[in-house]
């Protein structure tokens, strides 16, 4: 399949990589780094990313930026930063590409734990997240041409331990390759409308 | 109890004025109606709103605003509309709230079905209600002074069918009721971080 992977960059998307790159033609994209430079958060920046790839089989997310806080410290502007970055960023790559995805594509999604499983300073995250979660479901359902949609919702990732283990006090770190596996089930298999929780 | 209610002239905000009323010394808000004119999307005016109440037992959302429409025919601009009106209004009145609740006081916010049992055209729906279960369960483990908070999550009323019933084709219409008692749990109750489910 020809697949793009926005994000790859990051712990999650290097993870994805790992696992798809072996089997498919991959087309990496990223604010800072990749073969594309996109902004998802710019529905102008996505269109052009998609131009530049053409029609492609999977579009894979593995980024989107929240705000981490205490939550009385949260303002309207830090709060939106989920909102607006990491859900509507990840829409806009689903509704950009629904024209450019080719006949029983699949879009998939990162969200995280967050949501299920709080933690201090984790609100715009835990609200970014069920956001995603809930997409999904609603969109699935109004897929065109056989195209399905999923997000994976991952723990902390092992490798992301060292930077970020403090602020997931006893939260159970998840194997990378396992994190890969839930993107190749979302991509290669058959299922949609799922959040597919990797713990 | 005094309680605030912000969308009080509409199905739920009835439904739940009809339970609370009798027992509790209601002020009720809205955007076109209620004993005090407030835009929850804009923060001074929330702000203005809790000026005027002055320190409350209870905060009850029973309102946001979402787009509703066939997933392709989606813009940025229609998508973002449920993200900062019906999330991020209900946020803000949750945000400007912490210092103005009475200890041991409680946030009720609305959602709704479509994120769990989604309809056509219903994708932005179940977006904001996704992202309003997530926020509760995020923000409910920081909350301050025993303050607690909910999201009350009910299938379409069966006073809604009229005019919405078209749009939920073999949804079971809820009694409002037991709509009402959802809201009565979370507030004279003891539980937080709960969506709480009414079909």
């Amino acid at each position: 399949m020809k697949i793009v992977l926005i994000g790859a960059g990051g712990d999650i998307g290097m993870a994805v990589r790992r696992e798809l790159e072996p089997r498919h033609d991959l087309i990496t994209a990223g604010r800072t780094s990749g073969d594309i430079r996109v902004d998802m958060a710019d529905m102008a920046s996505v269109r052009a990313m998609y131009a530049e790839t053409g029609p492609v089989d999977a579009v894979v997310s593995a980024a989107g930026n929240v705000h981490f806080g205490l939550l009385p410290e949260f303002t309207e502007e830090t709060f939106m930063l989920g909102l607006k970055d990491k859900v509507m960023g990840q829409v806009n790559l689903v509704l950009a590409g629904l024209e450019v995805l080719n006949d029983n594509g699949s879009f998939t999604l990162t969200s995280g734990v967050l949501d299920r499983d709080p933690v201090r300073m984790g609100a715009g995250a835990a609200t970014a997240n069920g956001a995603l979660g809930g997409f999904v479901v609603g969109a699935a359902i109004e897929m065109p041409r056989g195209l399905r949609i999923n997000v994976v919702s991952p723990g902390i990732l092992d490798v992301s331990v060292p930077r970020y283990g403090a602020w997931f006090p006893g939260h159970v770190p998840v194997p990378s390759d396992r994190v890969g596996l839930a993107y190749a089930k979302s991509v290669e298999g058959a299922v949609t409308g799922q959040v597919i929780i990797v713990e």
